[in-house]
C-alpha cells in the first residue's frame, strides 16, 4: 500500500464524517461520539448540511466548507448520494473516503452493482481512494481511534496484534471479546466490498507495519489469488498470520456473496494456499481468538511438551484424564515427570487424593495445604527436562468461594512471580461459569501478569498447537 | 439396580457423614453444610468421636450410636479406618456407604489396591453396597439433596437431565455449568473406582428412572463392556444416551488409570460400540454441556433446515456467512426462504444494509425499525415450510449499551412469546464476553421462556446436529 495512504488510513490528521447528526442511535452519531470517546488524536469534522454543534464540535455543511484538506472521511447517507460526496472529496482534497452507507454490490441487484462501479469509477479519475463501501472502516489503538459505529466505544490498549476483515461486524467482535482476554491491537480494519482498497492492500500494510508482530484475517474471497499467495508467503516469513476463511461451504459462500459480494473460491484452493504459504488455518472465530492470544503470550514456544496442572486445590481427577487426552488429540505431548520430579512432588504433597505423574493433580486443599504449594510445585515442574510450558487448570469459581481476596490476590501473585523468574510458558485454562461475576477481573490480571487464560483445554491445546507448528515452519 | 438400593442411593431417608467437624475448609465440614444449605429432606447425622454439635446437629460419637439403621453413610476419615468403617455400617444396619477417602487403587500401590480388595470383600460378606471409594457420591435435586464436598452448595432445579460419571470433580463442574446455562437434573452421581456399585448400576437405574429423559454419562472405562452395550443399547430406545469417554489417547488412558484405576479400552472399540447402541458419542466438557441442554430443550428436533437470523439490530454479515457454514459444516441445512418469505421480508425491512435470504441480517436498527420488528420476522420466517428451527444471534453486550432494561425485557418477551405459539424450536447464540456482567441473567432468562443459549454457532449446530441424528435413528 502507498505510504501515505497507509498513513492516512491508520494515522489520519483529519477525519471528517459526513451524515453526523446528535440523533442518537444512529451511525452519523456513533461514529462522531466513539472518536471523541475513543480520545482521537487528529481532528475531527462533523459534516451536516444544517451546520450548528455536533457533541460540542463546530459542523460543517459540505467537505467543500472544512478548512483543510481531510485524510479519511466517513460517509453515511444515502447510497444515492455516493457519486456527490466522491466529487466533494475531490474539491476538498481528501485522501480515503470509506463508506459506511451499504446497498452496493453485496444486495446483489443491478443498480447498486453499477453505482457501485460509477463510484469507484469517478473515485479513480479524480485520485480519491475508496474504502468499501458497506463497511465501517478501522481502529489504530495507537492513534487513539476507536473502531466505527456503534453503541458503544470499541478500543483496545496498544499491543502488537493486527486483525483485517472482510466483515465489519467482525472487527467489533475481535476487539470487543479480544480486549476482555488481554489480546492487544495495533491495528484493526475492515474492508468489505474492496471497491478500491482491498484484502491485499491491508495485509501488504500489517505485514510490514513495524508495530505489528501477529496477524489475524477473516477473508471472505480475494482479489486476486496469485497475489494473495505470495503476500501470504512473504508475511509467515516474519509473522505468524492467522486466517480464517468464511465460505467454506455452499451455504456460507451464498452468504458471502450477499454479504460482501465476494467470490469465495474452492475451500480446497483456499487450504492448500494457505498450507503452503506457512500461513494458519483456523475454523471459528473461537479458534482465531485462541491463536492470536497464543501469538501475543508465548510467540516463542517451539517445544510441545506439556505439564499438566489439572488439580490444584479443587478436584483434578476427571481433568487429569481429559487434558491429556486433548492435548495429546491436538498433537501436544503429555510426557511422564522425570522420577526426581515425582520424589520431590512426593514429598510436598503426598499421594492420598493427588496424582503425581503427568497429569498433575496436587488435589483439593484438604490436608493443611496452603495455596504456598503452588509457587513451589510451579518451580518443581518447570525445572523438569521433560517439560516445555505448563498448563494449568483454575477452579476459580471454587477459589472465590474457598478464599477471601488477599488471598486470592497472593495466589495470582504466585502465577505471576512464576511468569516473570522462569521462562517456560505458563497457560491458564478455567472453565466460565455465567454467574461468575469475577472472572472479567480474574483473567485481565493474569493477562498483565502476562498469562492467557483460556475456556477449555480443548481450546487452549490447539492455539498452542498452533504456536508449535508456526515456529517449527520457521526453523 | 436393586429398587431399595436404588432408593438409598439417590432418595435416602437419612445420611450420616463420617468424618463430620466444624472445621471450616474440610470435606467432612463441606458434606455436611451442603445437605443443610440444599435443604436435604432426611435425616443427617453428623459422626464424630467428640460427639457435641455440628452445625447446629447433635453429632453421634459412631454409627453404632445412630438410633437408626442409616439409608447412607458417607466416609471421609483415614483410609486405614475403612475396614472398621464397614463393620461399624454392618453393627448399624447401613445400606450404602460411599468412600470419599482416596489412596486405593487409583494410587496404583500394592497397600492401596490390597486395602479396596479387602473393603470390598468384607462389605459383600455383611451386605454392605459400597461406593467408590474415592468418590464424591450423588445429587439428587429431587429430594433437595447437594452435591458433595465443595465450598459452595452444588444443586440445581428438578429436571430432566441425568449425569452419570467415572469422575466426581465433573459431577461438580457439570452441576455448577449445566445450572447456569439452565440445564435442570433429576440424578447426578460418580462411581470412580467401582469397587462395588458400578457405571452399570447407575445406567441401569437412570435408564429406567421415571424422571431422566435425558442421560449424559463421562466414562474412563468399563467393568463388563459386553453388559455396558447391551444396557446402552436398551437405554437408547428411549432416552438419549450422550456420552464421553475419557482416556482416548494413550497419555489420557494412563491419566484414567491413575484416576480411578480404570482400564480404558481401545478407543475405536468404543466409538464402534456408542455406535452402534444408538448412543451419541461426544468429545469433549462443552459439547457433552451443549448436547444435553439441546435435548432438554428441543429434544425432538427432527428436521434439519435451519433458519439463520444472523444480524438482529446489530451488525450481521460476517455472522450470516459464518452461521452458515458452520451449520452445514456440521450437517445441517441452511436452505433459501421461499420467494414469498422473502418478498415478505423485504416490506419489512428494506434492502439497505440487510441479506434477506438465509441467512438472514435484519441490519443494525438504524432506519428506524424498532424492536418489534423481531416479532414478525420471526413469524413470517417460521412460517416458510422450507425451515425446521430458528437460531438466533443476539450481540446482548451492543444490546445492553442500545437499550433501556424496558426494552430489553420487551425483546425477551418478544422470544418467549414466540416459543410459546409457535411449534419450530428457537435456539439462541451469544457470543460471551468476559465482562459482560448481565450475561448471567440473560440466559437464564431465555431459560425460563425454554430457549437454549449458546455461546457460539460450532457448539450449537454440533448440539443440534446430535439431536436429529438421535431422532432419526429412532424413526
Amino acid at each position: 500500500m502507498d505510504k501515505d495512504i497507509g498513513r492516512a488510513l491508520f494515522y489520519p490528521k483529519s477525519i471528517a464524517v459526513v451524515g453526523a447528526t446528535n440523533k442518537p442511535g444512529r451511525p452519523g452519531s456513533w461514529y462522531v461520539q466513539n472518536l471523541i470517546s475513543g480520545g482521537f488524536k487528529g481532528r475531527i469534522y462533523p459534516i451536516n448540511p444544517k451546520g450548528g454543534e455536533i457533541f460540542g464540535l463546530k459542523a460543517y455543511p459540505n467537505l467543500k466548507s472544512v478548512p483543510e484538506a481531510i485524510d479519511y472521511v466517513i460517509v453515511s447517507i444515502a447510497k444515492e448520494l455516493s457519486i456527490d460526496v466522491i466529487n466533494d472529496c475531490a474539491a476538498n482534497g481528501a485522501k480515503i473516503v470509506q463508506f459506511f452507507t451499504a446497498g452496493f454490490r453485496e444486495a446483489g441487484e443491478e443498480d447498486g452493482i453499477l453505482l457501485e462501479e460509477q463510484m469507484a469509477a469517478r473515485a479513480r479519475q479524480v485520485g480519491v481512494r475508496v474504502l468499501g463501501p458497506n463497511c465501517a472502516g478501522v481502529a489504530c489503538p495507537d492513534h487513539n481511534r476507536a473502531f466505527g459505529p456503534g453503541p458503544f466505544t470499541l478500543s483496545s490498549e496498544n499491543g502488537p496484534v493486527a486483525f483485517i476483515s472482510h466483515s465489519s461486524g467482525l472487527v467489533g467482535n475481535v476487539i470487543e471479546t479480544g480486549s476482555t482476554r488481554g489480546i492487544k491491537f495495533s491495528k484493526l480494519g475492515a474492508f468489505n466490498n474492496c471497491c478500491d482498497l482491498n484484502e491485499l492492500d491491508f495485509l501488504d500494510y500489517v505485514g510490514t507495519d513495524p508495530k505489528t508482530s501477529v496477524i489475524g484475517a477473516y477473508f471472505e474471497g480475494t482479489t486476486n489469488g496469485r497475489r494473495l499467495f505470495e503476500l501470504m508467503r512473504k508475511v509467515s516469513k516474519t509473522k505468524p498470520l492467522v486466517i480464517w476463511k468464511g465460505g467454506q461451504t455452499e451455504a456460507g459462500a451464498k452468504a458471502a456473496a450477499s454479504h460482501t459480494g465476494s467470490i469465495s473460491g474452492a475451500v480446497n484452493t483456499w487450504e492448500v494456499a494457505v498450507k503452503q504459504s506457512k500461513a494458519l488455518m483456523v475454523r471459528n472465530f473461537e479458534e482465531l481468538l485462541d491463536t492470536i492470544l497464543a501469538f501475543q503470550y508465548v510467540p516463542a514456544f517451539k517445544g510441545e511438551r506439556i505439564a499438566i496442572l489439572a488439580g490444584v486445590f479443587t478436584p483434578g481427577g476427571g481433568a487429569s484424564v481429559t487434558f491429556a487426552d486433548e492435548c495429546t488429540s491436538q498433537g501436544l505431548k503429555v510426557p511422564l515427570f522425570q522420577q526426581a520430579t515425582r520424589d520431590k512432588l512426593k514429598e510436598m504433597v503426598g499421594t492420598a487424593g493427588t496424582i503425581l505423574k503427568n497429569p498433575l493433580d496436587i488435589g483439593a486443599m484438604v490436608k493443611g495445604n496452603s495455596w504456598e504449594v503452588l509457587a513451589e510445585t510451579l518451580d518443581v515442574v518447570s525445572k523438569d527436562p521433560n517439560i516445555d510450558a505448563i498448563m494449568i487448570s483454575l477452579w476459580l469459581s471454587w477459589f472465590h468461594a474457598s478464599f477471601d481476596d488477599e488471598v486470592m490476590g497472593k495466589i495470582f501473585d504466585c502465577l505471576a512471580d512464576y511468569r516473570k523468574s522462569h521462562s517456560k510458558p505458563l497457560i491458564v485454562v478455567s472453565r466460565p461459569v455465567v454467574t461468575e461475576d469475577k472472572r472479567g477481573t480474574d483473567i485481565r490480571t493474569l493477562a498483565e501478569a502476562g498469562i492467557p487464560t483460556y475456556d477449555s483445554v480443548t481450546r487452549a491445546s490447539r492455539a498452542l498447537a498452533h504456536v508449535v507448528e508456526y515456529n517449527r515452519n520457521k526453523r
